[in-house]
């Protein structure tokens, strides 16, 4: 299964983490008992978490991908700023990090002043609905090293957060995590910012070169339906920690969907999860899973099929939680329950209903 | 002088700057009495540093830029680590931030792993040399968003760093620069990570399309030559701050120049600087001088023209710090003085040697 539909190698792509994962590894003990150390977790293995002087904070990165193709192709910029922040600040509130400073690096082809401007202008609205403030960027202007699609100042656009873990709180790592809890899903609002080869070649496939131009329903065209921005879970992780609710695991929905980013989460306590109830893929998923011919397997591992981020919650807690979300505005349903054996079940809700399995390991 | 040799357009580029800023400034008081909040200056402007509970912590972000071109054209791809941290890092360092992590954002056209197994251990050998832990990364493959040169693995790499103030240290921002300080200059090794646009045209124009294997000097191609990585400065300055040596300001070297980075530090005070013993520029930069018949003034903007970091320093401690500069192997030597006059004055020692000034304001 190294090549996928969209012509992505998976393995080589998981090679390359690994090594790079493998040389700044050797970098941990650079600074041993001294600020900026990173954590160590409960089984030994080191967090993305540093302690300085007492108080701990993570920073994680992370860019849009090829998402940026459809405000090329929309002429809309002012969203990206929600999936920018969304990529970064969800997967630190997945460890229970409130991110409170993102800095960001805008490399362009060349400058055009009127999107850069719309582009700060989503970064701004997107950093107030999360709370954060954006204290570093730097616009990078490389020449014929960046590429995309017509005419326009080309980019691509990347962000680290610094997030920091509340003052008396845990690190949520997995490791509390306990058979019977229950997972909640939060639901999402449409594509987040991976998958995005694979849907612009159905979209190319079926559609032609100017795809983004074909109307989706009235008033939308399929440019706009998938440039929709991410929705972003941090601020309402912030708040939910605060009401001291026990979320013992939390998993971020991107690349590689729920299969491999619970497993990631459980693989700490070995327990497994039977996830019967998650939320249904929003209409345009199906849509695209039917123009591509995409099964089940593949769906759930590009995109988050209509589930955002899940929360493992004691099962006495599982109402106080929904209800505190719903209270947020974000949608909430229970999807499933923590269970014994480190396999994760999951009953799809695609074109062709099934049980996807996932080893936990 | 909108447009430079380079085809760069330098007004274009501050005007995107501050787009950008006038929009992160928007976010600074979204976390009011809040961890994370950004540090307001002497001056009642805010700083990169945000204040967690008491500890002060700085991020900020760069790129390499087009100097990346140098090691696809060589296929040494294990020195560009030392410049990604050398731009992160000696930035921090700039405002007595002891940089303790980094996180780096590899974009790729596709994966090619031999590449990024090289590019991850030149990050792991600069990371050592200058104390670093990398505890994040992120590698993303973007197809024809990212260019180069040839037929191998493209990139673009950027990177952000997160300092942290020294206990009982204070932030160096040029708040306590006065007229008399002495200005020491630390020697480059080379060119850094900025200016390469410029240099790459007028190496074509010389040597044509494959001017990197034109021999420089025995044993040494052009291409070699122009890629010698950066000399980071940032463990030096943590360790010149331990011995509470009056350091009262420090300009990083970047694009800008001596001019713009002084300058920067000076308008603070209010201050100028007189400057007659720079270190002279290394013999590869006068020869780029001449091949481009580039002026005094923007080789002095664009290059470091030797002084990659300049340090003002009570005048009274310029022996000191001479020497626990030169007893960490680092090169130094007094450059000039703080005067009272809001301008630098610089004696340039390019092509045409000249006084070169610039503003400060």
């Amino acid at each position: 299964m190294a090549k996928q539909q969209s012509g992505i190698d998976i393995d080589l792509g998981n090679r390359c983490s690994q090594i790079a994962y493998g040389w700044a590894k050797k970098t941990f003990d650079f600074r041993p008992q001294s600020s900026g150390s990173p954590v160590k977790g409960l089984d030994g293995a080191f967090s993305n978490v540093m302690d300085f002087h007492g108080v701990k904070i993570g920073m994680s990165s992370d860019g849009i991908g090829t998402k940026i193709e459809l405000a090329e192709r929309t002429g809309i910029y002012d969203t990206l700023g929600f999936d920018l922040i969304a990529m970064v600040a969800d997967d630190l509130a997945a460890n229970g990090l409130e991110t409170v400073n993102l800095s960001n690096i805008l490399d362009v082809d060349f400058l055009d002043d009127r999107v850069v401007d719309r582009l700060m202008k989503g970064l701004y609205e997107a950093a107030k609905f999360a709370r954060i403030t954006v204290t570093g960027g730097e616009i990078a202007e490389l020449g014929n090293r960046i590429g995309g699609w017509g005419k326009g100042m080309h980019f691509n656009w990347g962000a680290t957060g610094v997030g920091v873990l509340p003052p008396g709180n845990e690190v949520i790592d997995g490791s509390k995590v306990k058979a019977g809890d229950a997972v909640v899903s939060l639901k999402s609002r449409g594509f987040r910012s991976n998958g995005f080869s694979l849907l612009r070649k159905i979209m190319r496939e079926n559609f032609g070169e100017n795809w983004h131009l074909e109307p989706y329903e009235e008033n939308c065209t399929w440019g706009e339906k998938l440039l929709l921005p991410s929705l972003i879970y941090s601020p309402l992780i912030t708040d939910l920690l605060k009401e001291k609710l026990s979320i013992h695991g939390i998993a971020h929905i991107t690349g590689g969907g729920i299969g491999d980013n619970l497993a990631r989460v459980l693989k700490v306590s070995g327990f497994g999860a039977h996830l019967d109830n998650v939320f249904d893929p929003l209409d345009v998923m199906l849509k695209v899973q039917e123009l591509g011919s995409v099964d089940d397997e593949q769906a759930y591992r590009l995109w988050n099929m209509g589930n955002g981020m899940l929360l493992i919650v004691d099962k006495a807690q599982v109402q106080s939680v929904l209800e505190f979300v719903k209270g947020r505005g974000y949608q909430a349903q229970k999807a499933g329950e923590i269970i014994p054996q480190a396999k994760i079940e999951l009953q799809s809700r695609g074109m062709k209903r099934k049980t996807l399995v996932y080893e936990v390991e």
